[in-house]
C-alpha cells in the first residue's frame, strides 16, 4: 500500500469539484466548442442519491475519444427561497397527497434558478473512468475462522508497507503536522490532522491518532493487555482537541475502521456533525465501544464475527469470491434498472 | 411522541418524505387548497448543502398559524440522462472556464425533468419547528446505570404513541404497502417500505422490519430469548427482498436504531451503497453484529455502554444536561467560526 492510498477510505462519495488548473493554454478555451446536446451518454458510472451527483461517460458527436459529464444538483442559495424564486407563482407544484396537515407535492421551479453543476472532461483517460466510477460494493461477515483461513493470510501476502507510518512515528517526516506526541513505547502515540482536513474548519475536523507500539494489524489483534493504550488515546486526543480545537467531547465522534486502510493501528478523530467518509456501522467501530467490549470479554476481537465492505475491485474481493463468500453483480445489471415491481 | 414522530430516525439528513397516512378523513384533501405562491417565508430553518435540502418556516397569505415547507433537490433519474432530457438542445449551457481537457459549467435543463420534492406542513406546530431546524448534536455514552436512572424512566414518562404500529399490525392501516407478512405472535414480523423510499428506486432502497411481539422496546431489552426473532427476521426479510427487488443479501445493509425514533422494535434494510439517514456507527447497530453478541453473551445488551446522540432540543436532552451528563454549546459560538489556530 502506498502512501497515496492513505486517503482512500472512501469508497462513495462523489470527487465532482476537482478541477485541473494546471497546463493552461492561451488557445485552450476557444479551441473546443462543446455542447451538452453533442454529448452521446454510454454508461453511468456513478449516481450518488445522497448528494445528488451522476458521473457519466459518453463521446461527442463527430469526435473520437471518450468524454466524462458530472453532474450535480446545486444546493438552495438563499436568496432564491422568497416570491421571486421558488415560491413565484412560475413555480408549477403537482400534488401526490395531502393528508390532514401533511401535503406532499412534485415542484418544478423556473429553470433559471434550479441549476445544476456541470464538469466535462475531454478527452477522458482509462485512470479518469475509473476514479469516477461507482464500485459495486458489498458486506461480508468475517468470523474468526475467515479471518484465519481468508484475511489474515491476505494482509501478510500483501506485505503493505508501512514506512510512512514508521517515518512519522520516527520523526523524520511531517513533524510540523504533529497537533500532539505521547512518546512512550506502550501507551503512546501521535495525533496529527489528518490529509483529508485543512486543518482550520471546525466542521469538517478530522484528526489521526496513529500508535507507537507496532504490531498491532487492526481491531482483531486489541485484547485486555491493549486496555491501558486504549483508555490513553481516548483521553489525551479528547484532551488535546478541547485544548487546541475548543470542541467539546461529546461533539466528537472517536472510531476505527474494520478493515483499515492500513495495518498498523490507528484511530479517527472527527466532528460529530460532519459526515466523513466511511463513518457507516458497517465500517466504523466507536472506541468506547471496543473499550467495552474488550472490559466485558478480553478476547471479545479474537471471537466475533465482523462485517467489512469490500468493492469488487478490491485484491481481497477475489480471495472471497473464489472461496465462495461473495459473488461479484453481473456488469449488466449495475445499478441501471428501476426495479420491476 | 406522536405518530408524527414515527419517522424520525435522524438528526441531520432530511425528512422530506414525512406523511402521516393514518385518521385521513373525507374531506381532508380537498378542504385546504396550497398554493406554494401564497406562502410568505420568514426564516431557514436548515439548509442542508450535502443533500441540496432546506426547510423554511412561514405563514400563508391571509391564513392564520405557521407553515412549514420543505424542499428537496431530486436525484438524477437514469431515464432522463439522454438526448431528451439532460442533455437535449433545451439544456442552457453557461461556460464557468475550460481549461485543458477540463470544463466546468452552469446548466440549467428544462423544468419537467428538473423538480423538486415539497413537502408541506400547515398548520406546523412548535414541534415541527423544532424537528426541522438544525440543532447542536451530542454523544452520550449510556451505562446500563444511566440507562435504569434516566433513559428508562424518561421513555416511561413521554408515554410514546405506538397506536399506529398496532394499527399496521392488526391490519387496519396501509395494509396495500405490506411486502411480507408473517403472523406467528412470536416470531412473525411486518416487512414494509419505508415511508422515506419511493418503493421503486433501488439505489434508495428502505423497508422496515416490525416486529408483532409487543413490548420489546428497544436494543436495550433483547436477550438470548430473542435470537429466534432476530434470526428470522434477518433471514426472511433477506429472502424476500432478493425476490421482490432483485437483490443480494450481500448488498444489503440490516441495522437497528440506538436510540429508536420509536420503542417497538423494529430493524431497518437499505440498499449498502445508499447514504440513508441515521446509518452512522454512533446510531446504528448491524443485526449481525447483534445476533453475534448476544450470541457470545447473552445479557449483552442489559451488560454494554450503549452510545447515543441527542439534539440539544430534545427532551431528553434536558434529563441528561440537568444531571451533569453533557453540556450545552453556548449559541453564539456555534459551529459558524473557522479555528482561530
Amino acid at each position: 500500500m502506498s502512501d497515496a492510498d492513505r486517503l482512500n477510505d472512501d469508497v462513495t462519495a462523489p470527487s465532482c469539484k476537482k478541477i485541473k488548473f494546471d497546463h493552461q493554454t492561451e488557445n485552450g478555451v476557444s479551441d473546443v466548442k462543446i455542447q451538452l446536446k453533442d454529448f452521446i451518454p454510454e454508461k453511468i458510472l456513478r449516481n450518488n442519491t445522497n448528494t445528488k451527483t451522476v458521473c457519466v461517460q459518453g463521446k461527442f458527436i463527430s469526435k473520437s475519444g471518450v468524454a466524462i459529464v458530472i453532474l450535480e444538483k446545486n444546493v438552495f442559495k438563499e436568496e432564491d427561497l422568497n416570491d421571486k424564486g421558488y415560491f413565484s407563482p412560475e413555480t408549477v407544484l403537482e400534488t401526490y397527497f395531502q393528508n390532514d396537515i401533511y401535503g406532499n407535492y412534485a415542484c418544478f421551479p423556473k429553470s433559471s434558478i434550479n441549476g445544476v453543476k456541470a464538469t466535462i472532461i475531454y478527452p477522458a483517460s482509462e485512470k479518469h473512468i475509473i476514479k469516477y466510477s461507482q464500485q459495486e460494493v458489498h458486506i461480508v461477515l468475517e468470523t474468526p475462522e475467515l479471518y484465519e483461513k481468508l484475511t489474515l493470510p491476505f494482509i501478510k501476502k500483501e506485505q503493505f508497507n508501512l514506512q510512512w507510518v514508521y517515518n512519522i512515528l520516527d520523526g523524520t517526516s511531517e513533524q510540523d503536522r504533529i497537533v500532539h506526541d505521547n512518546k512512550c513505547e506502550k501507551e503512546g502515540f501521535v495525533l496529527l490532522p489528518d490529509l483529508k482536513w485543512d486543518g482550520l474548519t471546525k466542521e469538517t475536523l478530522y484528526l489521526l491518532a496513529i500508535v507507537r507500539q507496532r504490531g498491532i494489524k487492526s481491531l482483531r489483534d486489541l485484547n485486555e493487555s491493549h486496555l491501558p493504550l486504549l483508555r490513553r488515546v481516548q483521553e489525551e486526543g479528547k484532551k488535546k482537541i478541547l485544548e487546541k480545537y475548543n470542541i467539546r467531547d461529546s461533539q466528537l465522534r472517536i472510531y476505527l475502521h474494520y478493515q483499515p486502510s492500513f495495518y498498523h493501528l490507528h484511530i479517527h478523530f472527527t466532528y460529530l456533525r460532519h459526515e466523513a467518509p466511511g463513518i457507516y456501522a458497517e465500517k466504523s467501530h466507536l472506541l468506547s465501544t471496543v473499550i467495552d467490549n474488550i472490559e466485558m470479554m478480553g478476547n471479545y476481537y479474537q471471537k466475533a464475527s465482523l462485517p467489512f465492505t469490500i468493492r469488487e475491485m478490491d485484491n481481497i474481493f477475489d480471495v472471497y469470491e473464489t472461496n465462495g463468500y461473495v459473488q461479484r453483480i453481473k456488469p449488466n445489471i449495475q445499478n441501471t434498472e428501476l426495479i420491476d415491481k
